[in-house]
């Protein structure tokens, strides 16, 4: 009654770079295995080839894909479709190879245009984690989540492989992840660029920036503790969320006169989502949330 | 040539919720102790004192103050003026105590007015940090920023106070106050109020919220140890950072259009600064940001 597993797929990857690299050495670690390494710059794709033991074929990316059940792009995102178009007309793409990119904004569909020619389904795998270096990339990537969408056959691969690589895989409708990429937009850009605007106000109040940053550290990983076990409801606290409209209305325009319309924009809109979490809450009334939020207008 | 230590001062706090009480608790734990809990409820209050191995006498505020040296209000924001004023009335201010309270939007002149008619200096103790429960604020106040402001003998106690809880002391000037609490809204509230705007995108998308909540959390980790450890601005990421015009306008204008202002604002103000933060590092041309600026313009 054993449920037969279905054979492994021979995969190229094209552009080992830091996500390429990673997903190598995590499909090693898993039932699957890389078995070409597709590349223009052979002496990078050699070394990165060197980080597995059972190292893949490094060649040319057309004779990369040759023999491919399964080729993995891991490109940069503006060289997703030439990449595609390029092997296309060089004739060796494999009829039938599904094919994966790894863009997070991206829609596997975009390679359809020159891979259909040759019934080759499409998809995309996107993990939610930063790879910093492959080291990282290899530690981080368990226990990520890992979008994935496109055709049926390419989606389901998508699906074997975010398994196999210890990621928490996630089929997305192709036309929803353009949300969910603005999502990652929103909470992972959205904290590098809050902490710069921060470490500017610290610096303009005359705080040494060594210990603006380590504050900041300490209380940003005890709010984003407070939001995991809490959830953002009550983890909110502050003047959106007591619907203080005088600290926000003076804070609002100290920064507009001191600082600059970027840092009282961003001041303004994350406190507008304050208040509409402190409104949808309870905590705040219409008329108090209206309160607070005309205070955060140019006067 | 030993260098002789200020006698102990005697200490009231006002007000013994949870920042109080978590004050008390570390005083306690270091040379400093708290004598007084001064509170209108002494149901609260006693609850508050049984943290305490020598527990504070439990009195109304006025006589909590009448032999305090140092009296800390640890009420909320809107209450520090009133409480302020009604004990100045009630005769129990001792002439020459020094006041401070642990508002982080207000400076210590607002107790001015009531006070200084009996000589008492002013200034106030900021703990960056969050106290959802006692236990919680024990745990978390140590190591954290502590922003002191105030006149000089008021601001040279809570740098002597904020030391004894294990706090990292910080002299601030009262003109710039409000630029650090700012910087502390940004980061903190601003962190809430993006993971609950992510969240709504990835329900939108049609993510299980449990799997969005997890995988949102692990990438916030690794990004706020990015940012620790590489600062912002190698630590940023995404369509910003490399100038990526058209997925900004595309996700812009799908938040817009999907989602209403709030999301789209505050899509747009990350992004503003994200660009900001390129362009300040020599990431993008000025003519690359400027293009992705004008993407991020309502069409």
């Amino acid at each position: 009654m054993n449920r037969e597993q279905p054979a492994p797929p021979r995969i190229a990857v094209i552009g080992p770079g830091k996500v390429g690299t990673t997903l190598a050495i995590l499909l090693e670690r898993s039932r699957l295995h890389v078995d070409w390494f597709g590349a223009r710059d052979p002496v990078r794709a050699a070394e990165a080839a060197s980080y597995l033991v059972r190292p893949p074929a490094v060649c040319p990316p057309e004779e990369a894909v040759r023999e491919a059940d399964l080729v993995l792009l891991t490109v940069q995102d503006d060289a997703i479709e030439p990449v595609c178009s390029a092997l296309a007309k060089a004739g060796g793409v494999r009829p039938g190879s599904a094919w994966l990119h790894c863009s997070g904004a991206l829609p596997g569909s975009v390679m359809a245009n020159a891979l259909h020619h040759f019934g080759c389904p499409v998809g995309s795998m996107h993990p939610l984690q930063t790879f910093p270096t492959v080291e990282a990339g290899v530690a981080r990537l368990p226990g990520a989540l890992v979008a994935c969408e496109g055709e049926p056959n390419a989606v389901s691969l998508a699906l074997r492989l975010a398994k196999a690589i210890g990621g928490r895989p996630i089929q997305i409708g192709s036309d929803r992840k353009q949300l969910y990429h603005a999502a990652a937009v929103l909470a992972c850009n959205g904290l590098v660029a809050l902490v710069d605007a921060a470490l500017t106000l610290t610096n303009a109040a005359g705080l040494p920036e060594s210990d603006a940053r380590a504050g900041l550290s300490t209380i940003l990983e005890t709010t984003l503790d407070n939001i995991e076990r809490l959830g953002t409801t009550a983890a909110l606290t502050g003047p959106a969320a007591r619907g203080d409209a005088a600290t926000l209305n003076l804070q609002y325009a100290a920064l507009r006169s001191e600082n600059g319309p970027v840092l009282a924009e961003l001041y303004r809109a994350i406190n507008l989502q304050a208040l509409a979490i402190a409104q949808r809450s309870g905590r705040l009334t219409l008329e108090q949330a209206e309160k607070a939020r005309s205070a955060l207008t140019p006067s």
